[in-house]
């Protein structure tokens, strides 16, 4: 059952989408009601190394944009996450949590500080615009909280520094990670940040003209060339490796930031008031009951994980494996799984149980399984 | 690009998808982050037909239950609907269209009320769990917003009736039109009600234990198999034909509830207040801009339609077509399409531009084009 989605107007195509399927797109993902395209003709271990090697193009529109508005913006964003953003700063990008009442994630977002009343975030798979929506409504916020017809395009791999050296020149080029900064673009002015979902990041062009990504993906492709460059799109042993968590898949409403490992972006002392503070000021002060680790596990390549796969300790269940792929490099399988408090010390040998019912031996290993 | 959806835990799979997998699906969509089973190896067409003439069983997990409760929650659903529900009954199901402080459409979903402090939102695709938390959270209302784990089973189509009477009784086979009761499943209470996405429409049971899923499904389709069952789900011919409109295809965010004639459902006079009453009250005032009207067209059977197609009247651009099937039975390709008004009257004579640019002539229509 890998074929066969039927397409329509509810599962958006980006403005990029004519020139994905001209490079021959034959893989892809739903993600925020939208087409996000992952692979084009090459198998996820070739592209994987391509991207780890060259420079890639991806259309990663599904990023969208929940814009933050007005007099109230500032307070609603606090609010809304634990992270402590009094000192934020304009032109950078930070991810913040996004929970419930009760501690649960609700979504992952990065956000961009556009100014003091202007803020993006910049979401993960679930639609963050309505909770802000309500929250806006039900609070009494004076805001206005949209979604702007932003398509983010990112350029993703070692190569890219020289790829946006060439388009937009050095400063561009060398901004820090998580920093962002205005182009020029056909007379438009449009944000770049450093950053995006591979190890080795690179960076992301919001573009804000759908009439432009045509324009923007060809001018980013020929400057490509020299470099390499492919389409592409986020690679399933690539984001493994590098511990990058997908909501959704490694997280849900279930889990909590603290297990997940976002505590050092939590700030819990009562500083900061924000929406589920006092169910993670618990959820600290006992300690999380579970956290996110690697599991490196033996066996031919494995398939992929779409039903969580059960991590045993002898006879007792310890965790579970929600994302796993064959690492080239490591020669070997790696998963992510959130595991049991007292099993959390790397090197302990485990037990992974497939989809065909069979086990196999694996290790909890430290995250990253390797840095970028 | 019709094949190459890539699996992950984030597009989560119902507790059927094994007999649905048994079953040889051969289409599907994403919705509220789940799988959609549309197909099982017969054409559209096919399967239109064997719906309207015997009857089906569909996995529709996909419509998601926000329930809330608490001693707000009564309050709380009031103020998220234009609809009246003032007068609401337990043991009723009611449509109601969800609206931002500006009229636009959040979702459309059908509210179950279950006890006078207990209600189920069946949402349409958006996850409008997360607006009715911010709603909660922000204006401080003392209720529970939670996703149980409930999976809808429906049996549509004319003879499932016949396949619930032989399975619950007559009493549960003569539900009316839009209301549920409980039923006796394995031993467990469960709720079934008289409604499903087809012209024909039949029964939904909202399954709230997962571990039932497949004895379910085999209960139901070894009673239904003396009246032909088959395994299908939501039909794309059908739905158009009878005007169901679809949230994501018909209306987004960018459209008011007025503009898809569900102006007689909203309670505009100022003895409810909701979210968005004023901007719905001025839309009305002013008549909506444009209507949801059936295009019939000529030509071949048409592709579907995910991106809009322009509906000219000579040089003037009057509407789109969002979503569009060959009918069979009509002998005519059948649209939904909004219309400016002023072009709304049945039998004028329209262009619609197809996606490889060709014009084919059309005619405006009253819907829905048949009645189940």
């Amino acid at each position: 059952m890998s074929d066969g989605l039927q397409f329509a107007r509810r599962i958006r195509t980006s403005p990029y989408f004519e020139r994905v399927r001209q490079h021959g797109v034959t893989g892809y993902s739903v993600y925020n009601h939208m087409i996000l395209p992952k692979s084009f003709g090459m198998s996820v271990e070739d592209s994987y190394w391509h991207l780890n090697e060259n420079v890639q193009i991806w259309d990663v529109s599904v990023q969208r944009q929940v814009e933050i508005t007005g007099p109230d913006a500032a307070r609603l964003v606090q609010w809304l996450t634990p992270r402590d953003l009094r000192q934020a700063e304009t032109g950078r990008c930070y991810y913040i949590p996004v929970v419930d009442r009760d501690g649960g994630m609700l979504n992952d977002p990065v956000l961009l500080k556009l100014a003091a009343d202007r803020f993006w975030l910049s979401v993960a798979d679930s639609d963050l615009l309505l909770y802000v929506k309500g929250l806006a409504i039900g609070g009494g916020y004076d805001v206005s909280v949209e979604e702007p017809d932003v398509n983010p395009l990112a350029i993703q791999g070692p190569k890219a520094v020289s790829v946006i050296a060439a388009l937009f020149g050095e400063v561009v080029a060398k901004l820090k990670f998580f920093h962002f900064t205005h182009i020029d673009l056909f007379g438009t002015r449009q944000i770049v940040s450093r950053s995006g979902f591979s190890s080795a990041a690179g960076f992301e062009i919001y573009l804000d003209d759908p009439t432009l990504a045509e324009p923007l993906w060809d001018l980013v492709w020929d400057a490509g060339q020299p470099f390499g460059m492919k389409a592409g799109g986020p690679n399933l042993i690539d984001r493994i490796e590098a511990g990058l968590l997908g909501y959704g898949n490694e997280m849900t409403r279930e889990n909590n930031p603290l297990e997940m490992g976002y505590g050092k972006v939590c700030t819990l002392d009562g500083s900061i008031d924000c929406i589920g503070l006092q169910a993670l000021q618990a959820i600290s002060a006992a300690g999380p009951s579970k956290v996110i680790r690697g599991v490196r596990f033996e066996g031919p390549p494995c398939p992929s994980c779409h039903v969580p796969w059960p991590v045993h300790k002898g006879e007792r269940k310890i965790g579970q494996i929600t994302s796993a792929a064959w690492s080239p490099r490591l020669k070997a399988n790696v998963g992510l799984s959130l595991i049991d408090r007292g099993y959390l010390e790397a090197g302990q040998q485990v037990q992974v149980t497939l989809p065909d019912g069979s086990q196999t031996g694996g290790v909890i290993c430290d995250l990253p399984f390797r840095k970028g």
